[in-house]
């Protein structure tokens, strides 16, 4: 399986459009130890050829053209992109969907809750819908291993517990249960696990994370408190659906003992102070194990 | 008045994230005669401080933080960005709105058709009314003048025909009149009229453009078929509210006598064959005395 990390940070990227932040500025201004990231995006495949999008971020025009493998390979309208999985529908996860409209066929798997989330409607979802076979939606049963592309790799969508985003009216279309999963990719041998947002650490979810390969996780904040810090209409890390990295219950503390898995934070928010590589946040965790996903990082397993 | 060109493309943008036609192609290849462009994206400002954005494209994030004047100031969350006015319903006009979705006070103009089929049900929206006036939606009626930005800009929005895009459905909520506007701009002495969709030219609007002293213009494509010649699900160019370049009744033609009006085409198609600037087709519009949009491109006036 190859899998290429096209974005890494949060909802809105770093440096974020409106945001002057002590890591933004310092990134603006070419002083910062560290590297700009757009918003969260993964792609894998079993066979180099055919590729699956975990997740559509905002920023996928821009990923896409960013990572040759994604590139048209033939003359006339093409992709190597066959489809889109889902964990949640948080608009940095899903507007992409919509980038991807000039009359390409697509698979898009994800719960029936999300499903009904993202496009109940909403008409700007007809775009998708121009011809036949556009947009082959699946929804998917949480905990039920998926084949997709050739058999060589097969999917598992992971209930996370946690909520929607505050724009999805509450309705029995949604049930909370599929508002946010993990995504799990697995070949015969190996597996990868995605979670871009982290509502809550469970016995039972570091268990499953312990028989992982790769775990690329939700390494949004630092700290409980950190968006209140920039935004004062924000909120606490633990209200929007991320365990911070740092603290009492942290990421860093609560899946310490994960053992032989290769751990990496992803989905940074530009507000974390672990972006910056010359201070004692990214040192931390980086002497815990932790490494830090990057914009085009690749990994083979 | 300051006018900064962010993105000069059409929708899709140049190259297209799975397009491989000639232009996209060599593009990739470097071996082509002429710029990538993101998608059209206008920008203007009075005083050079507070800056309204002409619709708001899928490439907003990338394009604001590619303009320096365009970004943050100060610490916390802030920027001189003050509002957007809409041109039309598109997609490719009005996605960025959901770009500008972190705790940002905006004031956003269009008709009130326009604002009915992009916010109708779309529950996406919500996002942006986080906060007490968050975003000011306000219904302009076409062909009267509005101040913005200190009394030293006004804006109009003029109808042009034209209809919304297919994704729209018919509703006495979205008047056809009210679906393409031009956006007029102008100072006391000097005006710029934005026309990135033009579903067709009227001797009314030769006369009105005659007399603007900075005309940004419909440029997406050549010929009439040219989106059939690499789609076949594609339609042509007057079916989806573009009056072609060349040919009978097509723009070198109809806007030939626009005298002292500086004009210059915007909203480019990858296909159009026009940007390839070693070509006969970007020759002849140079020679009928028209210039091609790029991004990045600044005018004032």
């Amino acid at each position: 399986m190859r899998v290429k990390i096209l974005g890494s940070g949060a909802g809105g990227a770093f440096p974020q459009w409106n945001c002057g932040c002590s890591n933004c500025r310092r990134l603006r201004l070419g002083s910062f130890h560290g590297s700009a990231r757009s918003q969260a995006q993964v792609a894998v495949s079993g066979d180099g050829e055919a590729w699956f999008l975990l997740n559509a971020s905002p920023d996928l025009r821009y990923q896409i053209e960013a990572t040759p493998e994604l590139r048209p390979r033939d003359m006339g309208r093409n992709s190597p992109i066959r489809g889109v999985i889902l964990s949640g529908a948080d608009l940095d996860l899903c507007l992409g969907l919509l980038l991807l409209r000039e009359w390409h066929s697509l698979q898009v798997y994800s719960t029936a809750g999300v499903r009904a989330a993202i496009t109940g409607g909403n008409r700007f979802f007809s775009t998708l819908e121009r011809m036949p076979g556009q947009l082959n939606w699946q929804e998917v049963d949480q905990g039920t291993a998926h084949p997709f592309q050739c058999d060589c790799l097969r999917f598992s969508l992971l209930p996370l517990g946690g909520h929607y985003p505050s724009w999805v009216a509450s309705s029995s279309e949604c049930p909370a249960e599929q508002a946010v999963s993990a995504i799990a990719i697995e070949t015969g041998s190996q597996s990868l696990a995605y979670l871009p947002g982290l509502p809550r650490v469970t016995p039972e979810l570091v268990e499953t994370l312990s028989a992982c390969d790769v775990l690329l996780i939700d390494g949004t904040f630092w700290s409980e408190e950190e968006l209140i810090q920039v935004e004062p209409n924000g909120r606490r890390a633990s209200e929007i659906g991320h365990v911070p990295m740092s603290g009492s219950g942290g990421t860093l503390e609560a899946l310490s003992d994960l053992g032989g898995v290769r751990r990496i934070y992803i989905h940074i928010n530009n507000t974390n102070p672990v972006l910056d590589e010359s201070g004692p946040e990214y040192r931390a965790i980086r002497e815990a194990g932790w490494e830090l996903a990057f914009d085009g990082m690749e990994i083979e397993l």
